[in-house]
């Protein structure tokens, strides 16, 4: 496969020429950089020398499957052109998630540039919907939280057990917020530091609000979804505190096996989802594709606590567009994406 | 006043020996340590030279106030003398903080050596229970977790405005699990990493269950408390949920902007508790003993969270100790503990 | 002591504010801002809003002392008028640090803008040169890394017992590089991460040969300066190779004892230059006005080593500004500077 | 081949079990460790759960090739049957890294247990030997900290281009102290913290300057080797001070171009050392198997100064060591090695 990557110079497309670069079925022959358009790729970025590319204005070969690595809403005029020449995209920004062109336009303040391919575009949560992401010629790559948290309460939810209550608190390192420059993200504010950002909203919460509520007929969530930033460079926690439907269970500790087994079961077969016997640790997934999970209930109160963890630039972001890839094109979903996490 | 100071080697002793040192009022006369006994303090602590101390194996002077910063029932075994004597105890562990013998020996597997100490010593979250302290011979000062998940809920609970079901989300710097060695502890395992832990149950639940049974007659709290470690070494931030109660507010709205009056009300006279207009960072507390205070209201779910950071060893240890001090001997509370943070 | 305090959101200029608001004979009575004139101060920096300043966008009231923080050649413009007007100033940049103009103009690409001033400046390393200090009227406050090596060299140079071909290798926190956005202190690029920068020539250099040379007739350094940054916010290490002079020490043995002597003996009286007996920790100096160091000799090689650590805000920048004020006003040098480092 | 690894529990077993398990000629048929012989290792360490193996007591079943990650002295004894017996073996420990016995007992305090294999062994700086280890029975793996060096010297020592007097100044993360716990690897103490250790003698030292001698006849080598800490898991960077030899250059500037030119062909067939034109940064090896260099001269003094950065347990451990393994099995060196760093 002849693989574009657009914007190779933000973190999500250096962690997609990382990763590409060993899968065995791609080449990458085109990478496009917003700022560094003309350099070598190894000039901009010196570990990347290997690949030998240089960085072009804009995709101009021929290629099989284009991601797109742009902030949104550049993103998607970008993207568009190549939906329309039947070239398959995944775009990892958030400008093909959301369904509704209203509710984009709420959070990401403009008007949607291609309102009709929102309905082609598969929400590409990979274990969530496989037969959807391969048959798709567009995947909206989830936004890194909204990938733990989905994949933390897709069991439940499906099944009914859950009251439509939620909350979300998560622990994110700053490689999310990309590589443009803030104080938000200067080393100096950030080191020692932690505190929570978004609290009047968070732009991964309509879609996490959007796929809950097409895992269950009727079922109308009602989320608080508080995102914090901790001082590290990769790496997502999601803690999701649920009420178990009344009766669900006949105890609390009856819950807590229940939820276990349930678990285990949904992700049986996910080669990258494992429901783990301890609390997670986002360092047990460093540089890989997993996402490892703990469902458990809190016996003094029955209240179902759910921990999530996942490296976002991977499976929170180029591991999972992989992924996605591959279902696309009919190979194994974990090709390319095989090698364990780098600990510590 | 004439100080002694148990266990000036941990980290909540090399806190109290810092901040003693510059207390106008105070004169450390002694100070122990587990393994150092008979070092002079500056060649087990370089930084401490300056106090030109010995660490004896025990308090042998006359002192008119002795803190013990030893661990749980080593530290109870230590003061219960001390007390009976009449000289004032600040305890930093948690030996004299739960008022029932039974759930005493429930969390931390020991039966309480002095129970009758119990109904004597006073729970030292400052701010809350001046009065008592003032008049204390013992003050069981609060854990850190505690001390921002109290302060964070006092208004709200005391005026019955939420619901009893709670739910206490923590991040913690690595330095609140002392000086002890462990793999929990050790550099390479916990930097660039995050996880959730002791979620069978922390010991600082028992404490926040009591103190906020306190607050209000007939109060039943039920509580999920749920710490995290974060690679950083100072600092701890409290998120809130609660469901505000039925008829509370009449909108969300007003809600927000009815909490946030609240608070600023409540801690008006408070010299170390802020009520601030944006979610706070702990660095803006690192070192120093304020905790600040952001309460809001979800306006899409009508949930309130409150925001609390503070710096464990200070606010959340040795300098809510020394604020217990100044009251206990008649001095304004924040003598000597009027620094600011360090930033950054 | 009327004080101001010019441009107070920058790191050195926060790390002012905290001192001399601690400080009993100081009263900060303006403040002024680059970018938030207008501001309340506790809007721009929350930890200061205890100050009750607004940020100005000039000193307006009468002052006996300024301070500038501002970056080179911007803060030479704005000292000039107040020392033309007879206010002591104490310039935290590296405007008046040099005394050659054609030097400043070969390091700092400019005209200096009174060059007359240059004579009258004091280099403000205050354990070197205590009564030049006292009697100035402006003083040039020392770079962090400048401060460091030259109070790791001063004993030996001037007593001529060494070569003068000089090595000074130095790790810094991020800090150092201030509070203006860079991918060099973006948090993700910085973060479990060490590079050298500056290899064709850093700005300490010069400063650094000009005091050397004062310190002893004749010497003529020669002198590599290689500046490392490593993860962290505050501290610097310097570690400072030099061949002894032919004959100065009987044996290698002889010159470790002898030079221990030597140091402790030069910095005897001084209260914040502390001669220890193992490699010194920068933590062991954070948020203090303490510089560590400990000289040493590879027996193998017959090599001095010295290795020198302070906080680079504090001794390395707004601590020793505030010792050099104290000079300048006839107070004890360590008038408001007693508090210990924060461990850990 | 069949392999085993002795002590997959430490952090260069752990790495070794990582990268062997994506190498398309290995497999791992047996693991040992220490402490948690009998477990699952999916137990003892999550991620490494898709192994499915068990930490045995010791490599009972047939294997082609042992890797010991054991500390010294326990590894030689463990080594010493498999070599009799014809196992080709990479020893990471230093065991086998001094080819004489007394100083071996110098620096590691116990008697060797095999001094006939000293002999034997070959010292596995896979780029300066790889005929050597090709041929090899048993490869002793240098050390993080060597490799580094012995790297950035090699081309200069051998054209007799520097001087026998030597400096070499590292900065390293904490994972090179181990999976044991200890004071200077507790979390609290280290980070926000730099400090020098090792100061009368570090143990990579002997086998630099064994190594050094070894590459250019008459080569008396007189290095000061300083260590120091930094607050990061990873990476080590090697600065090394050298004065060029008299007249090796007509100036200072052509001895910069001629020492690029000169490393560059040096290292030119070398598929994981690479020559750069900037100083290296550690997070550029992050993860992998290169090692950066960047060798220049400092104008000013004439000095040379040569920066070597690479990942400690990658091509400074576990990752050397399977590059040796690949030479020892006849495969090109880079099998099993291929994937680019992670960044950031």
């Amino acid at each position: 496969m002849k693989i574009g990557i657009i914007n190779v110079t933000g973190y999500a497309g250096i962690e997609l020429a990382r990763i590409l670069h060993r899968h065995p079925e791609a080449d990458i022959v085109g990478v496009t950089g917003r700022s560094a358009a003309g350099e070598e790729l190894g000039d901009a970025l010196p570990h990347l020398a290997r690949l030998g590319l240089r960085i072009e204005p804009e995709i101009t070969r021929s290629v099989d499957v284009v991601f797109s690595a742009l902030p949104q809403v550049a993103s998607a005029e970008v993207c568009i052109p190549f939906v329309r020449d039947g070239v398959k995209v995944v775009d990892i920004s958030a400008d093909f998630r959301l369904h509704d062109p209203a509710v984009y336009a709420e959070w990401y303040g403009a008007k949607h540039p291609a309102p009709d391919l929102l309905e082609t575009a598969v929400y590409g949560l990979t274990e969530l919907d496989r037969d959807g992401i391969a048959a798709a010629p567009l995947v909206a790559n989830p936004g890194c939280y909204a990938t733990a948290a989905l994949l933390a309460l897709a069991p439940v939810v499906r099944e009914g057990l859950v009251s439509e209550r939620l909350i979300v608190d998560t622990k994110s390192g700053v490689s999310g917020a990309g590589r443009g420059l803030s104080m938000g993200t200067h080393f100096s504010e950030v080191n020692e530091n932690v505190f929570a950002y978004a609290v009047d909203g968070h732009r991964h919460l309509p879609e996490i609000t959007q796929e809950l509520r097409r895992m269950r007929a009727g079922f109308e969530p009602s989320v608080t979804f508080q995102p914090h930033l901790i001082p590290m460079t990769r790496g997502i926690l999601d803690t999701v505190y649920a009420e178990l439907a009344d009766g669900a269970f006949a105890s609390a500790e009856a819950a807590r096996d229940g939820v276990r087994e349930l678990y285990a079961g949904f992700y049986a077969d996910a080669p990258f989802v494992h429901v783990v016997d301890a609390p997670p640790q986002t360092k047990q997934t460093w540089g890989n594709n997993d996402c490892l999970i703990h469902p458990t209930v809190d016996v003094r109160t029955g209240r179902l606590v759910v921990f999530a963890v996942l490296d976002n630039l991977v499976k929170g972001g180029a591991g999972q567009a992989v992924q996605n890839m591959n279902l696309m094109f009919g190979l194994p979903e974990s090709t390319g994406l095989e090698q364990l996490a780098i600990y510590p």
